[in-house]
This record gives C-alpha cells, sequence and structure tokens, in this order.
C-alpha cells in the first residue's frame, strides 16, 4: 500500500519477538485512495531550480558541461535521509541515479554532465535512511554512558532484514552483512563489551552495506520534469551576419555564395563561429520595397530578402542571383571546414507572388472583396508582405509545411536557424514545431529575433527557443546594464533563456553607436562578448558604419533594401578588438559560461566593472569598461583579493590580457584612467598565489 | 479540432466571398494529438499569484475579504485580449465568472470577495475579441484618412456571425445586432458616409454587444487551481492561552471548567477572540515528571498535561479533576456568550499508560526485550512519553482514529485546534486529516506549534494548517524584525502562510522579556498586536511575568508541571495596553489586513516605525515603537504625506490613539521621544484632507 519496504518485516519482528498483543482489528475503514496517494509521498521534495511553470516547459542544459540540480528535500522528524536525482535520455529505458548532496537549510544539490544532447526526463527519489539514524543516535548514547544492548540487538535486526530482502543487496554483499551479524552473535556468546561490538556495527564499512543494500524507508518520488540538453553552441558562439548579395566587392554586381565562400578565411580569422544570412530565397515583384524603404522599387532594384516568395519559389528555394543548390552545398561545406556553422533566416512571410497564395489560400486573410489582406500595424501597412494566419484552416497543413520546410534546411546542412519575429506567431506553433524538429534532430538550434515585451521574450525561450535575442542593444548605462545582467544570470530565467548580444543588426542602428564614434564600438564589443555566452555582430560593425536614416535607429541605404559594397580593412576598423575578444573567450574557461557573473563596485558612475571566474578560481578575469566613448575617466577600484581569501594588503598577480605584459598588485585599491580613444577597457587575468600563469 | 469558434463561419465567408481557390488537399498529415492540445492554448497564462507549487496546494484566502488573484497573460500579435478568472465552492457545478483588468506589462487581475468558506478551484480562461481589433485598428485607420469601405463589411460579417452563433447571444442582443446589421446596409444603400457608418459601428453601445455575443476566439483556459477559504478568525484573531488547572485562585485547589467560566469575563474584557487550553485529558501516572520537569512527581504532584492518557482515557476523554463532559458543554456555551472561542491542543503524543498502547500496540515501536520505544533525542529520552509512528501497521487505523478525535471535540463545540509539534508528524497526515475534516468542517482552524526549520514551518502551512506559530517570538531587533516582516509580508508565502504572533507561550519565557521589565512586554504586546493578523499571550504576561529556570528560556515553576495561582490585577499589570491593542485591531480595519504593512526609515536602529492603511486610505495608522526597553530615544520621523499626495510642506490632522487628542502636524520631518516607562510606542491615526475624523 505504501512504498515502506520494512513494513513486512518490521511486523513480524514486533509480533514474533516483543509479545506485543495483536492488533485489534475491531474497526473497518473505507478505503480511501487519497490517504494512500499522500501517505506515499512522506518526504517533501519542492523549490526545484530547473523546474519551469510546474513542469509544464523544460529546463535548458548543455552537453559536456556540469549542471548544477538542486531541490529542498526534508521530512518530518530527525531521522537520516537520502536523496538522489534520477535522469535519462529521452523518455524510455533506465534512469541513472546521481546521489545528492545536503547543503544546509534543507537544500541539496547535484551534479550532473549530460553526454547526450536532446530530450531528458529527470525526477528525485529521496528515503528515509533507518540504519544511518541508528548509528547516529547510538553513538550519542553510548558517549552519554548509556546502555547499548538492545540498540544492538535492534542493528542486528536491521542487518538481517537487509539481507534478507530481494533486489537491492548483491551476493556479495549479502554475505558480507550476514558475517556482520554472525561475528556480532559470537561476540555477544564470548561476552565482548557493547562498546567493542558497537564499534563493529557502526564501523564506516558496514555503514556502507547498509546504504547499499538495506532498504530505502518512506521512498517517495517526484513527478518527472523535461529538461532539453543543447550542444554547446546553443550557450556559446560567436555570430557574423552579413547579406550574401553584397559579397561581390562591386555595388553593380549581385554577390553569390561563391562571393562568400571567398569571405570565409576573413570571417573565421575574426574568430567567429557563425555565419549568419537573411532570407536567401526568391524575392517578390509585386508592391517590391526601394532603396531606403520607399514604397516602389526603381527597375532592377533588388527589394528585401524579407519578401519572400517569387515565381520562382517560396521558402524552399534559392533567389537565384545568389546561385544554385550546389553553389550552397559547396558554401555549407566550405564554411564547416573553416570552422563556420552557416545559420538561416526562417521567416514567416510572404511575398504577394509566394506560390502559397495560390496553393494554400485557407492560409491567408481574405477581404471582401476577394483581395488579400497585407500585413498593417495601423495605420501602417506593409503591401509587399502578406501574412500567413496559423488557426482555421491552416491547421495543421501550415503547421506541417513549416516544419518541413525546416527539416529541408537541415538536410541541405543548416541547423542553426534565426527565427524572424516568432511574438508574431503563435506560441503554440514554436512549442510544438521545434519539439518535433528537435526529436529528429536535437543538434537543431533555434533564435529567436523577438524585440517585445519582457514577458513574451521569456515565453518564446520557454516553449523551445533556444538562443533570445535581448535587450542589450539599448542598455547603455551601468545601472541598466547591472540590473539587466542580473536579471538574466540570477533569475529563474537563466534556466531556460540564453541571451545572443547582438551589438548591431541590419534593423538596428543603436543610438549609442551613432555618435559615439570608434570607442564606442570598441566598448559594444567587449560588453557583448564578455557578458554574454552567445553574441554577435552585423557586419560593417568592425569598420564603425554608424549613418543613421535622420532621426531613427535604421542604417542609411541599409543594404535589406539596396546592394552595398564593403571595404572592411579601412582604417579605424576594430578587427583587432573583434580577434581579442574571441580569442579570449575560446582560450578562457570563465568566458564560456553565462551565469558566473559577478559585478563589482567603483567610484565612476561611467565604468562597470565586473569579473567571470571558473569555481575552481584557475581562471579569472577581470574587466573595467569606460562606457563613456567620448572623455577619460578615472576611478579607484578594489581588487578582489578576497575572492582568492588574501588579506586587503596582499599582492597578487595579473597578466594585462590587452598586451600579454605580467605584473603586480599590492594592495586591494587601485586607481585606474580609461581613455576612449587608446584604451576603453582593461581586461586582466588575475592568478590564485601560486597558481601557474600559463 | 480547436477552440476557434470562428473557424467554421470564416471558411463559409471565405471561400463563398473571396473566390479564393480552394485549399489543394494533396498532402495528408499524420494525426498529431500534441499539435492539437497545444494549439488549444494559444494564448500564455502564467505567473499566477496564487499558484502555490504549481497548483500542488492551494492558497489561502478570507471569506467577506477582497482577495486579489492574478496572473501574466498574453498571447503573439496585436490583438485585443479579454480574460476572465472563474471560481466555484466545491469541485462540481457551475463555475462564476469574472472579468479581469489589464494593469501593464502583461499582468492582470480580478478581485474576489468569496461568501462560502471551504475548498474551492479557480482557473483562468482568456481570449481574442477580433472584434474589438477591428475596433481599434479601423479608427488609427480612418483617422489616417484611409479608406475604411471594406472595413465596414468586415465588421458587418463579424456582426452576422456573432448573432447566427448558437449560444452566446441572447435572444435580445441577437435581435439588436441584427437591426445593426440591417441599418448599416440601409446606410451604405442611400449612400451614407463611411465617416458616420463607422461612427455607429464603433459604437459603445455595439461594442458591449459583440462583448457579450461575439465568438471569444482561441479560447484558451489554466488548469484548474485548488484554494481554501476561511472563516475571517483564521487571518485575524487574538488567542489567550490558560491552564484549566491552575484557575481555581487556590495553588492547592485543581481548577475546574467552573473555574474557567469564572474568568471568561476578565479574558473577554481584554479584548480576545479565543481562549486557549493545553490538553485537558487524563494524565499518565508512569514516570509522571515532577515540578520543573523533574524526573519523578512526588505523590499528589499532577504531571503534565502533555503525558497524555491513563486509565481514565486518552485523547477523547476529559482529565476528571477538570469536571465533565456536561461542565466542558457549558464552559463552551458561556465562552461563546461572552464572545469567545474554544481552542484546544492537539497534541499526537501518550503517556505510557494511553489506551491505545494495549488496544493498539502495531501504532508504536517495541523494542528486542518486549519493552516499548519511549519518545527520546538522543542522548535525551522522555520516559512519561510514547510516541505513534504514522506508517506500517499504523495505516489507515491510526490516521482515521486520529482524525475521529478531531471530529469528536468539533462535536464538542470545538473548532480551532492548537497543534501540537506538527513537524515531527508526517506532512502527508496533516494533508490528509486537514483536508478531510474541513471537507466536513470548513470552520475548523488549526494552528501549527512549529519552531523548526523555515522550509519545514511552510510546509506545513502548505499541506492545510491555517495557521502558523511563528519566528516573532526571537526577532527583537529592527532589521531583523523588518526583514522577517517582509518575507512574511511580500513574499510568496503570504498566500499560504498566516503567522500567529504568540509574545510567549507556557514553553517560552522569551530572553528579551527576562530582562527588559515592563516597557518590554508593552513593547512586544504592541508588536504582536500591530504586526500580524493573529497574535496571542499566555497568562502571566499580563502581569509582566518573567522568571526563568537560570540560563533557559523557560518559566520557573511552569505550570505545564504544578499548579499555580494567579493575580493579574497586580501592580504593574499591562492590562490597559492589552485593552487598548484590541480594541484598535477590532475598530481599525487597517489593522485588521496582514500584507498591507509599510516600513519606513528613522534615524534611530532601536526605533521601528510602521504604517498600516486600508487600499482607499480611509483608515491610516503610523506606528513608532521603541524597541530599546531601557533608554529613552528620540529620533527624527518622516509623516508619511507622500501616501496622501501632499507635499513636504503640507499639514495634516492627526489622532494620538493612546490618549484620544487630535492635533495638526506642519511639515514632513519631525521629532519624538520614546521613553520606556511612560510611551514605549506612539500609535497615530492620520487623516487624508477632507476625511471625517470619525
Amino acid at each position: 500500500m505504501v512504498r515502506d519496504k520494512t513494513a513486512a518485516e518490521t511486523k513480524k519482528r514486533t509480533t514474533a519477538k516483543s509479545g506485543a498483543k495483536a492488533s485489534k482489528k475491531g474497526v473497518k475503514h473505507p478505503a480511501d485512495p487519497r490517504l494512500e496517494v499522500l501517505a506515499a509521498q512522506r518526504i517533501a521534495i519542492e523549490g526545484v531550480n530547473v523546474e519551469i511553470d510546474g513542469g509544464r516547459f523544460p529546463a535548458k542544459a548543455v552537453a559536456g558541461q556540469p549542471e548544477r540540480i538542486a531541490a529542498d528535500i526534508f521530512c518530518d522528524g530527525h531521522e537520516t535521509i537520502e536523496a538522489a536525482l534520477l535522469y535519462r535520455h529521452g523518455s524510455e529505458g533506465a534512469f541513472i541515479e546521481v546521489p545528492m548532496e545536503h547543503l544546509g537549510n534543507d537544500r541539496w544539490e547535484a551534479w550532473v554532465t549530460f553526454s547526450e544532447i536532446g530530450s531528458h526526463e529527470l525526477t528525485f527519489i529521496v528515503w528515509r535512511n533507518l540504519f544511518a539514524t541508528w548509528r547516529k543516535d547510538v553513538a550519542k548514547k553510548y558517549a552519554a554512558g548509556r546502555s547499548v544492548g538492545l540498540e544492538l540487538e535492534e542493528a542486528r535486526h536491521m542487518i538481517e532484514a537487509a539481507y534478507g530482502r530481494e533486489g537491492r543487496a548483491n551476493a556479495r554483499d549479502k554475505t558480507a552483512l550476514r558475517d556482520v551479524v554472525k561475528a556480532d552473535r559470537e561476540a555477544q556468546k564470548v561476552g565482548i563489551a557493547d562498546g567493542e561490538r558497537l564499534a563493529r556495527l557502526t564501523s564506516t564499512e558496514v555503514a556502507e552495506l547498509m546504504d547499499r543494500a538495506g532498504p530505502r524507508t518512506n521512498l517517495t518520488e517526484y513527478r518527472t520534469l523535461p529538461l532539453f540538453v543543447d550542444r554547446r553552441a546553443a550557450a556559446f558562439s560567436a555570430w557574423y551576419e552579413l547579406m550574401p548579395r553584397s559579397q561581390s566587392g562591386d555595388v553593380n554586381r549581385h554577390g553569390t555564395f561563391d562571393d562568400v565562400i571567398a569571405r570565409l578565411g576573413y570571417v573565421r580569422d575574426l574568430g567567429f563561429d557563425v555565419l549568419y544570412f537573411p532570407p536567401i530565397h526568391p524575392i517578390g515583384r509585386t508592391n517590391r520595397k526601394g532603396k531606403n524603404n520607399s514604397l516602389t522599387a526603381e527597375d532592377g532594384e533588388p527589394g528585401s530578402p524579407y519578401a519572400i516568395g517569387a515565381k520562382e519559389g517560396g521558402h524552399d528555394a534559392i533567389h537565384p542571383e545568389l546561385g544554385t543548390f550546389e553553389d550552397f552545398h559547396r558554401l555549407v561545406q566550405a564554411a564547416r571546414e573553416h570552422g563556420l556553422e552557416i545559420a538561416l533566416d526562417f521567416a514567416i512571410q510572404c511575398s504577394p507572388d509566394h506560390p502559397w497564395i495560390k496553393e494554400h489560400p485557407e492560409w491567408f486573410d481574405w477581404r471582401p472583396d476577394g483581395s488579400i489582406k497585407f500585413a498593417e500595424n495601423p495605420p501602417k501597412k506593409y503591401e509587399d508582405i502578406v501574412n500567413v494566419h496559423f488557426y482555421r484552416d491552416a491547421i495543421p497543413g501550415l503547421w506541417y509545411e513549416l516544419r518541413d520546410i525546416v527539416l529541408f534546411w537541415i538536410k541541405h546542412g543548416v541547423t542553426i536557424f534565426r527565427v524572424d519575429n516568432p511574438h508574431t506567431k503563435p506560441f503554440p506553433f514554436w512549442e510544438w514545431m521545434i519539439a518535433d524538429v528537435q526529436a529528429r534532430h536535437p543538434e537543431a538550434i533555434f533564435l529567436a529575433e523577438a524585440f517585445t515585451r519582457p514577458k513574451v521574450m521569456k515565453r518564446l525561450a520557454k516553449v523551445g527557443f533556444g538562443q533570445s535575442y535581448s535587450y542589450f542593444t539599448w542598455r547603455n548605462e551601468k545601472t541598466e546594464i547591472q540590473e539587466y545582467m542580473t536579471e538574466l544570470t540570477q533569475s529563474e530565467c537563466r534556466h531556460y533563456m540564453r541571451p545572443n548580444f547582438f551589438a548591431n543588426t541590419p534593423d538596428i542602428n543603436p543610438l549609442y553607436l551613432q555618435t559615439s564614434g570608434r570607442a564606442g564600438f570598441r566598448v559594444r564589443l567587449c560588453l557583448a562578448a564578455t557578458l554574454a555566452g552567445n553574441y554577435g555582430i552585423y557586419n560593417g560593425f568592425e569598420i564603425c558604419e554608424a549613418e543613421p536614416v535622420p532621426g531613427k535607429e535604421e542604417y542609411l541605404n541599409s543594404e535589406k533594401y539596396e546592394l552595398r559594397e564593403w571595404d572592411m580593412d579601412q582604417p579605424g576598423n576594430i578587427q583587432h578588438d573583434i580577434r581579442l575578444m574571441n580569442r579570449l573567450r575560446n582560450t578562457h574557461p570563465a568566458l564560456q559560461e553565462f551565469t558566473n557573473l559577478a559585478f563589482h563596485e567603483v567610484d565612476n558612475p561611467y565604468v562597470l566593472s565586473y569579473s567571470k571566474k571558473t569555481e575552481n578560481l584557475r581562471d579569472f578575469i577581470l574587466f573595467h569598461v569606460n562606457l563613456d566613448p567620448h572623455d577619460t575617466q578615472g576611478f579607484h577600484f578594489e581588487v578582489p583579493l578576497w575572492e582568492f581569501g588574501l588579506p586587503d594588503e596582499a599582492s597578487i598577480e595579473v597578466r594585462d590580457l590587452l598586451h600579454g605584459n605580467h605584473f603586480t598588485w599590492h594592495g586591494k585599491t587601485q586607481w585606474l584612467d580609461l581613455e576612449p580613444a587608446t584604451r576603453p577597457y582593461a581586461i586582466w587575468q588575475l592568478f590564485a598565489p601560486g597558481a601557474p600563469r600559463a
């Protein structure tokens, strides 16, 4: 009835040996299933750190990286309890059991390094260890001078019950336990003192035997929780975004995939991992937009790649001027050889020429006059775009079609998708689609481009997006950066949302950069690359491109609407900083985690001070960034000597990670000037006393 | 398939009127139940304030008091959504629908005043209101000078669909909607301008009709959550504790229920609501404890009432020297006439003479030599007590027996139970027992006497205890009081845990009071009575009784082990303060809530400044308490003029609630001295400008 596996034994023993009277079985009670269900959950399990909305959504983890899983676990009374985390890949097969450790205040944790990617299930089991309780109590009694004769006999009964049980004890343990009892009986017979017998029965060896073989009394199991394990790139990646059509080097010639292949060496040399393209599909002609988002295109203007679909095809076709599928395959392969992954845009919107409109009118909204409904955000209208509607007759056909498009591109070698405006499409679609795709391809990663309200951003992360665009682009001041980073790294969302800090995008030419000059680009680069696990830049950032449409956060002459040619090697470029950042990210474990961020106080409101460290302190990086791109800022800062257990007047070895030189700081308080033009940020590695300075 | 009730209509309209081609039905998709389940939940509902552990435990509310129920609710896209809270008493019958209001940032709330006590269920429904979206959008388009002819036709289609629907529109609304369409058709025919037609179709009247009758598109329902509604005394009560056997006024005569009846006038005059007795059952003789907890009682010593059970009976019997059941009934009735409720102790422990030991040996632990296992906390042992064990053969017999004991005393007129040490009994037992009792007697209230670890205290509240002893007794300093109160009133536990602030108990003679003298008693009384909804004192508090067992937080000559006689009118008593506190609590609505507490800054670390107010500011009470019982503390404080929207230099009318006099404060900053002997605390009522000074 209850998961109390000692019940039978105990009863037998009680009635057989105690001489107590048999139970008065007079009263009959009606069966109460609720009582039995509740009784089976004697031990409380709650406050699970990776439980998202009561288990409604999976938490996220990364393969190969130790993950801390914690819960509040406690029982009535003072008996010793033990706990284990159970997890498994998928939803079938055996669970792997990991012992949990009590941290104090009823908090328990286990560390797991997942080896497989994909859906996992986890739960907890907890039980009372009555032999351990006995061992703890009897030691106190003996120390207090009390007789322990009966306690020794009770221990023997517990051991007998353990080797008598089916299941948990293996043959060798059974023999060992039987020998323990036999030896104690002998000892008792020949009059060995209680203290000596006690020493044997409370030995570590017997305790370990009983831990393995003894009953798990009041075994309580938590409900199963979902968890998704991603490959590492979901949590740690550096993105570079470019428009393939602008890669010919000549504004008059439409770029091709081969032109992109020619640029791979450059991108890889900067140190990036992911090369991301806006849509590469055929572009509609009806109501095509012209330069600078003008309502009508001149002849020969290329249009916006987000007006997807033409007579040449839709989301599963390639814009003919870019090349063929063969060219695309060659590009994917060449990128792979450069250590780069291609990420594609997944923008669920159609030009009025998209083939779906004729093939699937039931996926679109139609007006009383028979015309199709264009996208609009009243009073604005977007006549180069029509939207599918997802419900009514679009279920399930459209959902399957969209899923199949993702599968199609996966077949063509792409497993990272930047998803355009997912917040304007139903959450359930994403939840279903991403789970369905990842069930076949757990390596697939989806980045949500949702610049929207906070709860909507978080929901998208909950329903399956492995990365999320963030508010980073608009967090420029010290306090707002600190607040936002604290939320991202410390609040519950850290278990399911992984920001990707883009410093700019084709849609966002940040106000800060419009006026900051080169120093500001270096500042924002440093913040993006070191505050987040995932970050990215859109090409032009390295040459500090910031000319806006006047009064707007948009780029003038945006390549969203026209071809561009780029000279990334022009004077004033910040390629050196980019290379440095990516090299530091790739060589310093402390920069490969996200939630290990700490802010430090400095006496200047323009200076952000923070550090990232590995748990073992072998990698400890200290950052100071001057957020003011115009003026030198001087400030006192405290060397975090306390992190190394050092007193305030101690010295510590330091390496300047910008210049490579080593030096020593003496004492906690130091002074620094950060001059925007020459040194907008300082990055130091601190060495624990006696640690190797590799 | 999906809860999209417009699907049928829209489809009909699209195919009939738009001329769009019929769906290409080529591809067959396998049924995917997950897709359908997810699709039915288009709108996100999360972050429910009264959802405890994912709905595993009920939140708590109080009948007759407005409760705020809030959730995060949002949808993809920009369409207008609406939301309603649904609730019902019990788990059958119709839900009552309460519209929710959007507060901004995707947070929605509803206010409910529950009229019935007992178990409730609640959930949320949310839907997209397409007509409201149309109304919002068309206004913007018209204002921007765009033609709205098609939009008018679309509105007409929506209205037609609404009155054509089964169900939501009543006959009258249907007629009205039909008239709207007819009138618009007429207007169009005779060439009325679009603007005029628009004015009619976007009128409030039509909007309200459509709100009532229109489809609830993408209706999404949340899972059902439990909520328990208590009677008011669960959240607001003042307790007085005494030992009936010490009420004879003569230490040599065992007190009786009739002696207690003679004391009712005194207790009621002090203003208390609940009169609570430690156990009143027969007391064991075996190993009976003597005075001051000595291991052996002299002849004639009464023993501890917590050693329950003797040949005269157990938990369902009355200690003969206190009286008979008839006497008890008379006491309960007399208390009721004095406006007092009797609360009994429910202490699940037995003396070695308890009848259960013979009748139900299977509920106890036995040792190998056939002796019963006494209570112990090694190396301490308690040989006047044996404990039941709750599992093994004690299920379900013991559980039913204990439940039946509670039901037994309810039958005898007691519905408030102070439960002794619930943390040493299994959580599932409490969860089952309390729910089972409250299903029959929702008026039953259980107070958990669990001075234990924080998570254990909270768990007991979650599993059903309506009130909880707290750490208040040991929170004496300003910062620790502020921190603890903030946790209790602001964190999630405020939805399920209601502290009962006992200033002392027979078990706790607080160190603070041992050295504070009379001033300290007045301070602790004021804090207990005004910081919490529930509070209590154990008799002797009013005469500042604090003589300890040296070096311990225990009372010397505790009446737990001997009879006492009390003179509550002796000089130095603080009856006047007690009467004042209870009168203020009973006459000021602001003091009848718990989570409406705010702390204020003052420039003295010994002075606690706080206020309680009603939402409408009609009752606003400001407190200053000098926590130092020895020295006068002076300090600046700020009159919270900002709460009334007043500038810093404004004046405000004030009443001194200790002396009743009215006066005016001019300006925000004031000075006050609090002298322990004469004025350890100050309590003022502030009056909003123009408010009546009743």
